[in-house]
């Protein structure tokens, strides 16, 4: 990126408290490559370089800024000036932002905001999660369809500022209701004296406020739309999805699904913002699902072996294994994906967030395969009745889970390392690694146990 | 869907041959939704419709249709319908279909497709696949910078019919090279005696045609763009990537991720347009190496216990329990993609496709688990030198591999045959059944075979 060259510059200015550089930072770039950029400072240096900025310039840029960041910067700013520039933020992304904050904060800025503003935002908010209402904004460019193509032109000059889009124009009766559609294409193509209601499509693709977001951006991404409307049951336009938020759907949506297969309840943030007591809640209740289905398996293996040492062995091995290679499927999956998010960066960064992430993985694996050793130890002594041999499970379970949640994470990260894509490494590759590894732990923790092997 | 409602009405157009009524089919509804509901037609149906259409038209709606169906097409029409409707199709769209099509068919159908149309799409079919170059179109809106606001209006009107987008207006100097860029918004705003060069952003976000088209889809995603322009080494425009095309990849991507993430080979087509050898083959490199490294597990195991009978019966377990945890979470995962790409359909439809579905993963897993017995007979024969031993090893892993395959198939249909999101399953969930389902049939064949179970 040569975006990261501009980041020293900035860097100096900030230190040489260089004010009309850092607005000029803020003027000269797309916003969203501002916002890259400044999403590499700390939150209190970001700040100080959206403050020299115009308003309606820094709204913009801070809507582009990452969710978590977002968040961080709030609590910097006085709720006057928060307040001002969440009146500028478009409708879509303050509500996002709003919901990531906590019901008294959100609570204390909503008297500050202009009250249009405030009624738009108490209706985004009601909307159900992962709906069209929750992801749609309000900013749509309409006209009533009497008007000629002329006056429609002056009509959108005034409407362009501040609407998400103007190249879809929706046209509307006096009861909002939705009659019919024109593209700025169409609109371009019309001859001045035409009526809209002449050249206005009639038969618009819509969906519902209530429709379910992953069917909106299916629907947007089919049709090749740049914005869907949004009615209610009356047929009203109350919003429209854009393709850009339309295209965050499908990737959250294709991650969630990721972190099914993998058997992880779908994160609400990104992996690498998840607090590692979540994620042992989000993987642990499968974790621990799967376990008990590991103990009927070893429940059967026993039914065919019985109980002597060396049908514990056999009995055992299955589940060890297993439970391996779930911990460490997760891992790889997870890591793939958050490395995935944020590909291109320097060496520097790589190496923090590597240590990062293996650190939080033992820590987490650790935590998931006490918990999951302390349950197989009662298991498998009710099971077995002999506590030795449960002992043996338990203590090979958390050595296992450990070393295979900590392989899984470092394995996409070491491929990385060499410029190659995360992607390569497989679920099914981890649990044979897993495999061998656990085999040798599982027969030389029975030695250390037992003094023999069990069984020979 | 209300399109489904069409349906009947247009068969009826049909068996009347009704030309009017297949005509205003073609020309009321958008493009994408007609291409939809050709969509169920079969192949001689859908192409009488389209011949009733306009050229234009016909083009748009064709370009629209799955592109397995658009080949199926592309064999009923005559060569010079099928040339005059290239020339009229999109040119991202027609480079998509040609690339679809044997390379002699497309060398006897460039002659017959207009010079410049031609030269178009030689240059598009030599970009290498996944690059930005492969993924653009030529379509593009541009403008020189020494002209007015209202001389740009008269030009975008001529150039606005056959454009991809006119809202991204590119500004280009005498050789092509990429100067700045004007949004339709900027250009609505602007005054009517304004220079184009005195508005236009001259810092231009844009991708080089050799660039990865996973890296082009999510510069459009993260800058929220409707296109981004394509530029060579002497940063000349040579097309765009639009933003439908870019929600496209992140698709694609995430699918051949989720593939990878299964030890399948990323298929090029979707799971059910794939023939099951290519599947066979996709899938087989992969399991064929778990299935050495299990080996290797195998013969760890066989180190610690040696090669007394109980030896091999606890050697070969994790062995046969990972073959079918593998092959049951690649068709899992298979599966479950290939609903999640058409979810609203009718009961009729849906059973069709679960039955083909299974019978698919029946004959693909009797193929893979097949030749993985016949592997494992060596293999294990060699390890251990006892023929009953391989015997039961490489019988186990053909009933197991065909049993999970099927299993892993089977359960996202039954939890999409509730409503419920196939998405739901996961893969080590698939291989928590697949272990308890192969170890009563490990034990029970080795009952068979040794007439008692070994080591009792």
């Amino acid at each position: 990126m040569y975006y990261e060259l501009l980041l020293p510059d900035l860097r100096m200015a900030l230190a040489e408290n260089d004010d009309l550089a850092l607005r000029e930072f803020c003027e000269v770039l797309f916003p969203a490559a501002c916002a890259e950029i400044l999403a590499e400072l700390n939150a209190a240096d970001a700040w100080r370089v959206l403050s020299k900025c115009r308003l309606e310039r820094r709204a913009e840029i801070f809507g582009f800024l990452p969710l978590a960041f977002q968040v961080e910067l709030v609590d910097l700013i006085d709720r006057q000036s928060l307040s001002r520039m969440i009146e500028e933020m478009a409708a879509d992304d303050r509500v996002d932002l709003l919901e990531c904050l906590d019901r008294e904060h959100v609570e204390s800025l909503l008297p500050l905001i202009a009250q249009a503003e405030r009624t738009d935002i108490r209706k985004l908010l009601s909307y159900p999660e992962e709906s069209a209402g929750a992801i749609m904004t309000t900013e749509y460019a309409s006209l009533p369809q009497n008007i000629t193509v002329q006056e429609a032109f002056e009509k959108l000059r005034l409407q362009a500022p501040d609407r998400e889009t103007i190249y879809y124009i929706y046209i509307l009766d006096e009861q909002r209701r939705l009659l019919g559609f024109i593209s700025m294409r169409k609109l371009i193509l019309a001859k001045p004296k035409q009526l809209l209601s002449e050249i206005m499509a009639r038969d618009v693709v819509s969906v519902r406020v209530d429709d379910d977001q992953e069917e909106v951006a299916e629907k947007i991404n089919r049709y090749g739309f740049i914005a869907i409307p949004v009615v209610d049951n009356e047929r009203r336009l109350v919003g429209i999805v854009t393709h850009d938020d339309a295209a965050d759907v499908i990737r959250e949506e294709a991650e969630e699904d990721q972190q099914r297969l993998v058997a992880v309840a779908p994160l609400d943030e990104s992996y690498l913002t998840t607090s590692v007591l979540t994620l042992a809640q989000k993987r642990g209740v499968w974790l621990f699902f799967l376990l008990g289905a590991a103990f009927v398996t070893a429940k059967i293996v026993g039914f065919y072996e019985g109980n002597s040492e060396q049908g514990w062995m056999i009995m055992f091995l299955p589940l060890v294994l297993a439970s391996g290679g779930n911990a460490g499927s997760q891992s790889a999956a997870l890591v793939i994906s958050a490395l995935a998010r944020e590909r291109s960066q320097s060496s520097s960064a790589y190496n923090k967030r590597a240590q990062r992430i293996l650190v939080r993985e033992f820590a987490l694996s650790c935590l998931l395969g006490g918990s999951m050793s302390v349950f197989s130890l009662l298991v498998a002594w009710v099971l077995t009745g002999s506590l030795v041999a449960a002992i043996h499970v338990s203590s090979t379970v958390l050595l296992v889970v450990v070393i295979a949640a900590v392989t899984g994470a470092a394995l996409p990260l070491i491929i990385q390392y060499f410029n190659a894509d995360p992607a390569y490494m497989s679920t099914p590759l981890i649990a044979a690694m897993v495999d061998m590894m656990g085999v040798v732990i599982y027969f030389n923790v029975a030695y250390l146990i037992f003094g023999h092997l069990p069984g020979m």
